[in-house]
């Protein structure tokens, strides 16, 4: 069993500590946290041994009456591989207390891309991960193009990808962040920094984007365009992407009007805190003209990356290869709808 | 077994189907469905029997390649109860449906009060429906405001209710609800229909409520005022509600800074869709100033009814009494946080 | 003097009426309206005679207290021209009672472009109006995005534009439109109908156009790409903008960071109702990759077609050409910022 | 003429500058400001000395092209009096620049009560604020209760007063703001500091608040309760207040359903930014219930004050009455819709 430690237990630490617990072949070392909030009690609850991710404020987690399994140096030092699911910046401050104990490390999408080895999409580039002591999984958004551009790469060429990313204001519960009734240009200058994070899974790809912020929190939504080299119909690129594991085509029958009716089908399904790991793509949104293919598709992110942090996991190990360990992940998690 | 049919799979209608699926008395005899869409599949998916609501839309379940197994009439018939879960208005229409086949009924608070014998809530009035033919569940803030008034009477002795309702605009994916970016009075004049609407339960209650709508989709949040005859420490008051098994007490420990943290929780503690059957009250607003209570509560809009029409269908059945039915659903949800 | 009728008194009736006041060769002969509402009083506040729009909802303003001057016939009958801006179809609906009175008459974008003989917009084709029965403004977006294209068909070529509209969910008091926490493809089949509305201005241009709602109330935003067949550098396209009456560049110095700010803005300006008559370009977003321009542009969905009404005006009545229109139009309004 | 100094030139600021220039017996002397934005370019429209409020920053004013009549210090020694519109904990920290210049000055109601000698509301407390030195201009909120509570008091005196109040996250420019989709108990301790604040106006009123904040920014409301000493009908409650000058009694013929719809009214009616500068209470709402009144009002958080501003400035130089001064302010200003 691969023992993993979760230092930061938050939006994403806590999905991918789960995640990890269903695994045939992981078990969660413990998770690391800063306070002790209902997330917190949420780990006890779940057995996840908890320990202080900074020395501090350790006391507090005791005042809140949440025993503690010890320091975050403690779980570093005694698990097989680290994923680094702390705030943007935290990972790269974190990066010496892995080395300091030899432990392989994943970060996140938020941290530059020079914390680490190499970039990371297990659809894209799983086999550049192997080996390596520090992996990056690129964010949310880049996770999502890069699942939708390795397909189109591998069937049709992409002469160039033009994408503009409306992006949700916060996460659910960031009720600090705004904004409350605007439409906001994030940046305002172009292109954004998403396209040359995508060049990070596909270094030679032809692609500009553009992103704005406005008032939601449910998911990203992106409005996809992509000049094939070799032009297939709307038909055959549904098919196409249907045929990946990680894609979700929201058909007409459904009546998925939106990011909250795609969450709503989740959450139907069964889906632990209601997560779609997959893109949902509107399959009536996929249209071909001339060379352009057109399409939306809606990135949750609060959790796509976490089957590809799973897998980053096996990568870093050279536990599998990129097939079996996606399987391996899909199978354990349940996805599919 | 009691054999339970839910007209109606919407919001309410498949919460109540699953709830009632966890039942080790009940079992759900069947739903009933207008349209195809996402929740139909889910249905098909627990393993519900799918009947057709209206009979001119039938086929379309066929052309989307869902199997039906009758029409609405055939489920109302074998059912030994069913739960009406369509929209408001439509309640009433079903009645005589149900009246045909002599199968007792459970409506839903968007139905007036004469629509049914008695309206009801667990905690508050669980006997008064014992033996009756036609049931109504009061809506969900009428739900919230009986369970916090309930223990209020008994212990301290209501001279006077005045509540302030903020509701949400509409639940998640009816995305064609507003307000935008508004706070409307709703209704403009005053008292309210909820005050009317609580005194179904408690007849004698001096209650004035006022309401408000605003761009927030995940719970109702209520400001209660409520002057006591015989006033006790907040202390006491929180000791109160911490004993009652449908309220959840936020306390400052976790963090919790409104509805969208209060929702967080509960799908981090695995409840299905994250729901949060109980009231939530802030801890830390609990005040008593003179002889006047002061609190926060919130209303999960979506899910807080769902015990209450498990605990009706016990006592329209004259199964249980109000102890042994909350003690028994609660069990089964896994009720508490 | 041009004897102006507006019928149709709302959001876009009174801005043009307004408008029609402020210009030295018209006069507002009067505003139809069907209900006694805050607007009516403005209008009646402004000394615009009222006209009643539905005859047996007449009697609805002497109960409020508002006298009115007659009919609608009245009013189109004594017009030189009437200006409809009436909900989406009722123009249509309108048609034959301005035949009647052989009044010329211009519609607003939300009706058909077959409900007039020509589209129209100022800056694109004025001509074509001119000696005009029935003329149809375009619609907001398709003004703003004409204004845009126009000057860069004249300067560089386009090889093909692809546009994607975030568009605002409602206006700000329309109270009952959503959605409220989400972010929605609308349509989802692609590409949307603007880009054909546009053709009807610029029959020849390869445009597709993608359509998404946002909970926001203050303007719609355009993401915008367009292959230019002899690419400029962005320098140049930022000169070419800048020289447009109609566009506003929103400069870094200035700190318009989003709608909400360009719309402050035209208020501190004191422009009337916060009007943002041009399109607003974000002059740092202007950027040019090889032959792909990119840019971010904001439309104020309430106003942007004020001005291009009151040039249709001149245009149907040939009294005017393009640009001593325009100018005329820009001088009376308070044009630039 | 009153030479006036506006030190601070945001959202409050630029409000009070616009209404002192309307005054008969005013004159802006001068605004400082802390960096070259819009709203820096329309002081310098509108003929407003510019000065530089932090002396690091000036020269950013020249780089932007902008220029500047001097620092702040400059403009307090000349002026008759200042007005401090900085951001709340600004004030206090400046109150030390207008004693070394012997310059009356009044502050906003962000800063502590303790910052002023008094604090002000123009209808209920004028006389003591002549002739002091530091005049604190309560908050949008509280001069809105004040308002309202001071006719209620005189006329039938007030036993308590219990308000709830649904706050706006943030202005419609503040996009750093949320929250997004929640609705937050702020603070979660009961009472809100609110009610205290009334009492700096009203030292003997027993009166408790409750806040709450929601993803809106156009208006605060108020759900508000007085049990009265001397309860009258619905009918006089009304007229009362219809008498006050700074109330608007928002009738149901205008069909004003919130907000967004009083915020348009006030655009339509010409107001300067749109801005509500009285009370809106909904009149349909005042309701007496025994001896309880219930009525729902929006206050619009940028300019409620900004008349108070302006009688504070008379009051503080001793130059005339309270009525004297408000029926200036108000006659100036336009107030009436």
């Amino acid at each position: 069993m691969i023992r993993v430690a979760v230092n930061g237990y938050g939006t994403i630490g806590k999905r991918v500590a789960d995640a990890v617990a269903e695994q045939p072949d992981m078990e969660v070392a413990g998770v690391a946290k800063t306070r002790p909030n209902y997330e917190a009690r949420a780990a006890v609850d779940r057995g996840f041994p908890l320990y202080a991710a900074v020395e501090e404020r350790a006391p507090r987690f005791e005042e809140a009456g949440i025993d503690i399994a010890g320091m975050v140096d403690d779980l570093v030092a005694e698990a097989d591989v680290v994923v680094d699911a702390c705030p943007s910046g935290i990972g790269a401050e974190n990066r010496s207390l892995y080395e300091t104990y030899d432990t392989p490390a994943i970060y996140q999408g938020g941290e530059d891309a020079d914390v680490a080895d190499v970039s990371f999409n297990a659809r894209s580039n799983f086999e550049e991960a192997q080996g390596a002591d520090h992996v990056r999984v690129v964010s949310c958004n880049t996770t999502g193009l890069s699942r939708l551009l390795a397909p189109l790469l591998e069937s049709y060429g992409v002469e160039k990808a033009r994408i503009t990313l409306v992006r949700r204001g916060g996460d659910p519960a960031q009720t600090g962040r705004g904004p409350i009734n605007d439409i906001l240009p994030n940046p305002v200058s172009l292109p954004s920094h998403h396209g040359p994070d995508v060049n990070t899974i596909f270094p030679d790809l032809d692609i500009d984007t553009l992103g704005l912020k406005v008032p939601a929190t449910l998911m990203h939504m992106h409005s996809v365009n992509v000049t094939l080299a070799d032009a297939p119909t709307a038909e055959a690129v549904t098919a196409l992407l249907a045929d990946e594991s990680r894609m979700f085509l929201a058909t007409p029958d459904l009546g998925v009007d939106g990011t909250a009716a795609a969450k709503e089908l989740a959450l139907d399904a069964g889906r632990p805190r209601g997560d779609l790991w997959e893109n949902c793509v509107w399959s009536e949104s996929i249209t071909v003209e001339d060379d352009d293919l057109y399409l939306f598709q809606a990135i949750h992110q609060e959790s796509d990356v976490v089957p590809e942090n799973v897998d980053a996991i096996r990568a870093i190990l050279g536990e599998a290869d990129a097939s079996s360990s996606m399987a391996t992940t899909d199978e354990a998690l349940g996805m599919g709808l």
